[in-house]
């Protein structure tokens, strides 16, 4: 595999810099679900499109919007999960891409987790559109999703992962494929003895080669991983033989894990991962709300302080 | 696990139905491809809509209609990738639910190839959405995609199955999880050995007993499993291992795999199996154009002919 020699910044320098920059790790989880979301926010919306999946998408784009206005500060990347948005479909995909556009303009990193999985043909327009250019009308190309990063599940082997491997090295783009889950049954088959290690370690030998010269200007690399916090002692494995890739660390708080579960995910330089959390980010308000804290107007406010607490947390631990 | 009873028809009895209906154990992967969809076909939407992705989208509508159009007389069900589409962004969503819509309106099943897996809540998104119901306004729910049966990626364990299964129950519609894809690289993963069989085994007595309980008044499941022609052997020990799931068969034709092939994977009855032809139908004139068979305006008689052919190549050695 050659693939061609991209001009624009390995996305592990850009992920690095923006750890740097902001001194935070963490990413915060935009899972829109409208039963969640406060009441007036889609009225006015309701009152513009009716009862209407417009309304659900305006609805979802402006919630994120004030959510990333507040926690921007405080983290490095946002997460769209796509399942939330898809599951309304086109209307849905408007509120997913418009969401990232925003992102971008608060100058945020992007990692959309799809969690995509093909045979290489089909591999390679998933790669297309969301990280890369798709095939236009007179042999041109058009962007469309326009993600930094994306989350790849690997079950298919390594043809189904080249193409996005390909993509994201051309287009300065990331990838994490997952590796081990923040799921209760994650070990169903990624916890199945093999006559060499248990399977998600030979994924993590398989994502250690798959990833070979991906590696930026200081040493990380743009091919990634998923490591649940939920799992540590499976993380500190995994941290030994993917030594030079980022980790994305689903699990933090609403899922269970706590601050010194994530530690065995980074390396001794205080690098190497970055943490997400979703819920008890988005809709902390309604947490802290039953215990008299927040009004749903102050949503946006009570995310910014979750974030600000998780980013304070984690770097504590490091420290 | 108690899903609900549903009065719906169970998916597997369904697809017998059509089996025996139709006399034919086809299905035709939708894979729309810009760059290989005739010309002429274009040439209207463009004028039409400009060089834009609503054009795309009419352009995939028109040629997937036409190809149903010839080809519902000779196949069971058409497997729409829905990769093809969402590279597109919203307005490919548009042209997939419009097929999906189409198909349904010609008596066709619509299995939707999407591979989609995650944790529990975020899993249960992407089922309501393709299969079920989503959340609306007003407490109120509504149908967005409206597949008859999806394809699932099993790597995140059963709680990441267990929303797909529940909600295919309720709404009489049907899954296949992967066991054994038709890629080179498929054994990377699912051809690990552990201490008790190869990976993708394990996963064979996974879905056996992921499945349980979704029988339909004919002893088959509704719950299946992806496995692909390209490997014979494999396929003849899943059989054994799930004897009464489904199996969806990819890999023949642009894959490789011809009609002995598929063999392996049908019981002594002659049923639980279909098996999907993409390229080779849908594209069919411009092979046979190479020729001197067909012209481009032809496309969708080349694919009718190309779909019969397969039906009877199939009935042929399982006769």
């Amino acid at each position: 595999m050659s693939p061609k020699i991209s001009d624009r910044v390995n996305f592990a320098d850009k992920l690095l810099q923006a750890i740097d920059t902001k001194n935070s790790r963490v990413v915060v989880g935009l899972d829109p679900v409208l039963s969640s979301i406060p009441k007036y926010l889609a009225k006015e919306k309701i009152q513009k499109h009716g009862t209407t999946l417009t309304a659900v998408a305006e609805t979802f784009i402006e919630f994120n919007a004030k959510i990333i206005d507040n926690v921007a500060e405080f983290v490095v990347a946002v997460k769209p999960q796509i399942a939330f948005y898809e599951q309304y479909g086109p209307d849905g995909l408007t509120a997913f891409i418009e969401t990232i556009r925003y992102a971008h303009s608060k100058g945020l990193i992007v990692i959309a987790d799809v969690k995509r999985n093909d045979i290489g043909s089909t591999a390679q327009a998933y790669a297309k559109g969301f990280l890369g250019k798709v095939e236009f009308w007179n042999n041109e190309t058009t962007t469309i999703f326009d993600a930094d990063a994306i989350t790849v599940n690997p079950y298919l082997g390594f043809d189904g992962i080249k193409p996005f491997v390909q993509i994201a090295q051309e287009e300065g783009k990331g990838l994490f494929i997952l590796a081990r889950t923040s799921n209760p049954s994650a070990g169903d088959i990624q916890g199945l003895p093999t006559n060499d290690g248990f399977v998600f370690e030979k994924i993590g030998e398989f994502i250690n080669k798959w990833g070979q010269n991906s590696e930026g200007s200081r040493g990380y690399r743009s091919v990634g991983a998923v490591v649940g916090a939920t799992y540590p002692d499976e993380a500190k494995k995994l941290r030994k033989l993917m030594p030079k890739c980022f980790f994305l660390v689903p699990g933090y708080g609403a899922q269970g894990a706590m601050a010194k579960d994530i530690q065995p995910c980074f390396n001794s330089d205080r690098y190497g991962a970055v943490v997400n959390s979703s819920r008890n980010i988005i809709y902390a308000y309604s947490r802290d709300a039953q215990k008299g804290g927040y009004k749903e107007e102050d949503f946006a406010q009570a995310a910014g302080n979750a974030a600000k607490r998780m980013r304070d947390e984690i770097e504590q631990v490091l420290r």
